[in-house]
């Protein structure tokens, strides 16, 4: 049996469905899914992304392909009653790319294909309207010259802006016939002078470029680009779908509309859609006319309003989800022309998720799973500080929430630059099309002076989660110049100038374009959003901590749910102005007395820290690393900071650049540091767990639980752990005498070389708790320094060597592999022990999930990304039950 | 049943044996084997080592142990005919310490215990020999005071040469009796005064304090080092033989030696002995007076002599080794005190090894087995080219053959320091003492003024493999002021002085010392050498490699019987004065032409380096690492080598500069290397692709087979190697096809980084070869820099946390685990995939054991150790054949 290519729909039958997504493409099962629904759709048929990938070996189509296709297009000229190609009663079609994938904008499309100097004398015979048929030839001659012909678009558009010009009209609908019809022949010369081969008019030449065209798109530069953001893999190919036309722009009974069943800004329950009267498809997401509420077609269309609000009902209980549905009226008659799954902003998300439990469409595990743990992060980002002074420049439409603040660029290449020197920009663009991805996504934030809320710029930065402004006509843009002017809403009257470089600060909510940095603030939880959380944490399995190292990240990491702190890091409270002197004689004094008089200095420091810390975490564990990097990072480098220190210390500056020199490292990661330096100084360990205990004990005399863990860094040796586990339990049995308290404590390590997870039952033996040091860990098992790494990991990503960065996901076929064995051989020796990880991929939810499969405890994470991980966990347990439900179904 | 501690022999029974040798230690266990043999030994006892660990439990002798003590020195009393304590008719002992494992000289003996102001007049009486009585206990008092007591020698000394001097003697032997009785008692109060506390005077007291002393002596400073050093561990205990006196100083038809079975320098079956007249056995040991050959005593003592050699030819076919005995002739009758395998250099070991062997006394493997292939490290030392001239400025006798070269210091604690900076030292001594060994360990050789064949220094330099010079007599210390001189040997007739610091050579196989550097070459290798090899050769399973990186290499390798190269270093050909140049343009350049237009220059130069050594290595493998190091380790960092190059290439200084600090690293390491190069460069491996296979291509045109493996290096992820693999087959094939030759070729990778282990399975499926880096492997698993390591690996060696260097040894529960991962998982995708390691660690026995163990083909390692790893992979197979033998007789 020869494999099927061509799936047909229309006429109230279709042979694909919803469930055929992988095959047909999300346009294509969408299209097959409706038609069953008896929603009324063109008739069409979709050739699969099978075809696509075997388009690929050869560049040729599979064998019987097109026969297959020429067949469904005989069908649908059975139920449209046209004939492709047919002078006097043409069939004309679109052909339309469609991923697995929802890729907006991404890939390519061609309308009403299938005209040529004849069959456009068919089209207008039967329209009656001449206008309508030049109309229609002209923008296929440019589209297809464009897209499947490769011809610039600037040729077509300026012959266009010159022919308005030449007729003194300022909008395109204004332009007759004959100037539309010139226009026609003038493109043809265009794409004969461009793409050196005359314009094809054998309709079925067409189709066949046009199918070929939509395949090769898949590999166009964007395509490429966007699934590398989206981590899309390259082997999924596309499908074309071939429909037969629509006209939006047959007249004011017609037009074209896209439309969201809900809020996909806020997620309210109400439609939130955008038309064009007498227009094609391509004007409303092209963001070049500004569209209409959907309300205007309500007053305007109210028969064909009243019939698509049904057929809106009707998808969004099918589908049990908001959906972005893209329609057309062709004389008063609606056709759906698109469903799926609608993008929204992260609290739309939330909030609709929340909401169809509540109407009881899905249930709450659903609701969960419905949520990607990263976009929180998007919920998660500041605001604008409303009780600051801030001064408004400008407001367009609030096209994706948030805030942001940078300074301004007028190019996506500028944009990138930027960021990579770790600058933060606002990307200002008159609009934004799909080859600014790469500048928009290293934006902050994205101000477009046209377009709408569904304009290019709008869709794309609600999926990045990223503040977008759209349609703020008050901005005028020199490109050239490099600068933006506001004309007028300036308090002294005049115009206002913003150069390149110059701060602003976007509110995305309210649409507001503001003069400077403003202050941002953290984001009040919604409701939902707290409701949602409740959820999560009734069914995850996996703790949630924090990595914090000051009161302050204590108390706001609290607040977003953390159950202990993972992490506190001492060496961070060595840095203040105030101690830093203490802690420089510390590493600079010759003999341990010397070194025991600076630590005494810094005693009653740290165990104030600590004093805070526990305090704000009362009752909850509180892992405490002791001293972990090496000594130098506290020493000054320059010559001038050295000179002062000199100065400070009385030593002569030659002889402190000579010790400084000494304690200098080749491979400071592998260095002296870690548990390395408690034992060459047990000193300096002695010092913190005396200010560690004695905090504690003296929170207990007022009466506040401290629970304490105490994690020895880089430990490569089960003695090592066990000498500096005897220090910690001499020192605080000590003071705990000395108190008379009783303090719960427990002594762990770091598991962050390679060697300690493979020695783990060896450690175990000593070791109360383990804790993943993931960065380190990740660090020595590629043998990857993460400060060097920026020189070949572009090369790596883009060869495709390493398509993630495994600082940012745990790599689990090799740091994961040697955390499992970490787990087992830990446990074997000790079952109950207790294991973490604390590394920045402890916040980032493939990682939380493979955290809860290996069976860890608990992950930490930064107190920003502590909401992330507690929805990860929970996605993690939910996946693990279905797929043993999936497993015990099996047997 | 409560434990036995105490064991007897003597009268010709025993209840000891040599195979209870852990328990009685080697002294009694040989004490025990020759009563049992009917050789003359003094009757005594052994009280084991068992009681020596109870003992340091609470500081005190177990339970019962001591009356087991006095009931067996009844039996002895019974034998001699003697009683303990009796002022009549004494019995005197000695007091030994005995350990599993010989530590000579480490612990302490007492002798004449029993002596008091009465015993010593018993003695007197029997012996009629006034002088002999109180020579015995002013020996015992010096001996009891120092070793029991803890009196500083230098007292008794002191007190000892002002008798001398007032008695107007120059020699012991000539103080009269009286002087003798008065040093008795000026010892006495030396002991009062410094240990404020009065000698013992009862003999049971004596011998209580002593049995204590000599198990205190197991921790004492000396003995700690030692066992350090030869991995000893501390668990074992001591055990203490106390044995009936036997005098060797009671005239001239007594005296004591040492006898080794056979020439412990050269092997030579020849009895090689020393015996002093009318001396004790400490007289020999301590090397203070110069003994004579054992011929004397043929001359002297013939009847006694006869006896002996009876004695010596049962022994050694009884032990079926050399043997290292002590004897005592007392009043013309021979006693033996001690028997063990005698300690010998490399060379003789081998040389008795093949002569037993033929003398069909042991088994080829037996052979093997004794041959410790790290021993051989020491015959493959450099010996002196006698082509070249030298200045011969002293002569003593050729204590442990070998050469060696370095500067003169004057104390074992300056050597150690020098040695720590990486100085080469030679330490010139009057004598040796066991708290040298620090010391001596760390020189190249070691030269002392006094002592003989078998005094400290030659004895412990033996062991240490260790070219040593004794009784060099020419030579005049002044300690104090660091230089010695040679008199009148200098051709211009007057005093030589040699200062701290100046270069002398040392000669060990003549006893020549000679001044300044004198070239150094290999030595020959012995006949009985290559039957050994041939016989390791013919039963080892793992293959032996070189790591070579030039022509020479390979050909001083192939010589030593290298089966191929296993790593060949490509970076090493570019820092050559003629190429550095080439190397830094490339490195340097902007562009990818710019770089091939360097690259193109140094091809042929690295063609002609790889027809060179695949010439040497005809037919055999050949594995070329592809470049590794970071490309800044080739550019210069002084200002002043930086200013020359911008003149050489035309660069200002500052672009230079700018460029050169772009390069460097903050953690080279783990930085841009390895094939991180390849990837980011891809031109300069197809450069070294290119040149390696016109090199065999044009070999082949000569008629001369290379055999290539190409290796990538720094391998972390499959498909980083996949691209290189594709690099390699492409430039690889083209080549081939221009010169219309086919060259055997592999391209494999190296496991140099813990991910790469993990992982294997995945590599393997394209890497036809592994080779395990363990240098790398080791840095990274344990996240340990070896050039930093320095700052804190002595506290962890001292404080016992890593009590084997990782970079000397593989740490086989880490970096060996992964090895073990690599090897399993990676032969689960290729059965048949060749394993190899190229790290230091190849060439070190432990390790080369562990390689065979979990199943590697080669192990590859400097060409100097090729005979270490053939003899160490013979040593792993028969040891895995005697446990899969010791298994199987289980079931």
């Amino acid at each position: 049996m020869t494999k099927k290519y061509v799936y047909s729909f229309g006429g109230k039958k279709a042979e694909g469905s919803a469930a055929m997504r992988n095959l047909l493409g999300g346009k294509g099962a969408g299209l097959a899914e409706m038609t069953r629904l008896g929603i009324p759709v063109p008739p069409g048929f979709t050739i699969t992304t099978e075809a696509c990938l075997e388009y690929f070996k050869n560049k040729q189509f599979p064998k019987g392909m097109f026969n297959e296709a020429v067949a469904a297009l005989t069908r649908v000229e059975k139920i449209k009653k046209e004939k492709f190609g047919d002078p006097a009663n043409p069939l004309l079609v679109s052909v339309r790319s469609g991923s697995r994938a929802s890729m907006p904008g991404m890939m390519d499309t061609v309308l009403n294909l299938g005209l040529n100097d004849q069959t456009v004398l068919g089209m207008i015979k039967k329209s009656h309207n001449e206008q309508f048929g030049y109309d229609a030839y002209r923008r296929f001659v440019a589209m297809f010259g464009t897209i499947v012909m490769g011809v610039k678009r600037e040729h077509f558009d300026e012959a266009f802006t010159a022919a308005l010009h030449t007729h003194r009209v300022s909008l395109d609908a204004m332009l007759p016939a004959n100037a539309l019809k010139e226009l026609v022949a003038t493109f043809k010369k265009i794409v004969m002078k461009e793409a050196k081969r005359p314009f094809p008019d054998d309709p079925m030449e067409q189709l066949q470029m046009a199918i070929a065209a939509v395949f090769d798109s898949w590999f166009g530069a964007r395509a490429v680009t966007y699934r590398r953001l989206n981590n899309i893999p390259d082997t999924w190919g596309t499908s074309v779908s071939v429909v037969a036309m629509i006209f939006g722009n047959r007249g004011d009974d017609s037009g074209t509309g896209v439309l969201f069943t809900r809020n996909p800004n806020t997620g309210e329950r109400r439609f939130f859609g955008e038309f064009l009267f007498n227009a094609q498809g391509e004007d409303v997401v092209a963001g070049i006319r500004t569209p209409l509420p959907i309300s205007a077609l309500e007053q305007k269309l109210p028969k064909a309003y009243k019939e698509l609000v049904s057929i809106f009902n009707t998808l969004e209980k099918h589908y049990k989800d908001m959906l972005d549905l893209e329609f057309t009226i062709e004389a008063g008659n609606p056709y759906l022309l698109q469903t799926r799954v609608g993008k929204r902003s992260a609290a739309a998300a939330v909030q609709i998720a929340v909401d169809l439990v509540k109407e009881k469409r899905i249930t709450k595990e659903e609701a969960i799973l419905r949520i990607s743990p990263a976009s929180l992060d998007h919920l998660l980002h500041p605001m604008i500080d409303s009780t600051e002074k801030i001064k408004v420049i400008a407001k367009g439409l609030p096209a994706s929430p948030g805030a942001a603040m940078g300074r301004v660029v007028f190019s996506a290449e500028d944009a990138e630059q930027k960021a990579a020197k770790k600058e933060k920009v606002v990307l200002v663009r008159a609009e934004t099309s799909p080859e600014d991805i790469g500048g928009m996504h290293a934006a902050q934030g994205i101000v477009t002076s046209r377009g709408g809320m569904t304009s290019h710029a709008a869709v794309v930065a609600r999926g990045m989660g990223k503040c977008c402004i759209t349609a703020c006509g008050d901005i005028r843009i020199n490109e050239e110049e490099k600068f933006f002017t506001v004309g007028r809403n300036d308090t002294e009257g005049g115009e206002l100038m913003v150069r390149e470089g110059d701060f602003i600060t976007l509110n995305g909510s309210t649409g507001e374009v503001i003069l400077g940095e403003a202050k941002l603030v953290k984001p009040e939880m919604s409701e939902a959003f707290q409701t949602l959380m409740r959820w999560a944490d009734a069914v995850r399995r996996l703790r949630v901590r924090t990595n914090a190292d000051t009161p302050q990240d204590a108390k706001m990491a609290r607040k977003q749910g953390a159950e202990g702190i993972g992490l506190c890091r001492t060496e961070h409270m060595f840095f203040s102005e105030e101690r830093i002197l203490a802690v420089r004689e510390m590493i600079l004094a010759h003999t341990v007395e010397e070194r025991k008089q600076a630590l005494a200095k810094l005693l009653p420091m740290q165990k104030n820290d600590f004093m805070a810390i526990f305090k704000e975490m009362e009752g909850l564990p509180v892992t405490v690393r002791l001293l972990d990097p090496p000594l130098h990072e506290f020493i000054p480098h320059t010559l001038d900071e050295i000179a002062v220190l000199a100065k400070e210390i009385d030593w002569p500056v030659d002889r402190l650049q000579s010790e400084i020199a000494a304690l200098s490292e080749v491979n400071p990661m592998l260095g002296h540091r870690g548990c390395r330096l408690g034992v060459t100084y047990p000193e300096i360990y002695e010092m913190q767990v005396q200010a560690i205990f004695e905090a504690a004990c003296e929170l207990k005399q007022q009466g506040v639980r401290a629970v304490v863990e105490i994690m020895i860094p880089l430990v490569a040796h089960q003695r090592e752990f066990a000498e500096m586990k005897a220090l910690t339990t001499r020192i605080g049995e000590e003071v705990m005498k000395r108190y008379k308290k009783k303090v719960a404590y427990m002594v762990g390590t770091m598991i962050e070389l390679p060697r300690a997870a493979l020695i783990a039952d060896e450690i175990a033996k000593e070791a109360a708790f383990f804790s993943f040091g993931t960065n380190d860990l990740t660090q020595m098992t590629f043998g990857l320094s993460r400060d060097d790494s920026a020189k070949f990991l572009p090369t790596y990503i883009k060869n495709n060597i390493l398509p993630e960065d495994p600082f940012v996901t745990i790599d689990q076929s090799g740091v994961g592999a040697l955390m499992q064995i970490g787990v087992e051989r830990g446990r074997k020796s000790r079952p109950e022990l207790k294991v973490g990880i604390c590394g920045e991929h402890g916040g980032e939810p493939a990682s939380v999930e493979f955290c809860h499969k290996i069976g860890l405890n608990y992950v930490s994470c930064s107190p920003f990304r502590v909401p992330i991980a507690r929805l990860a966990a929970a996605h993690a347990y939910l996946k693990e039950k279905a797929e043993k439900g999936k497993k015990a179904g099996k047997k």
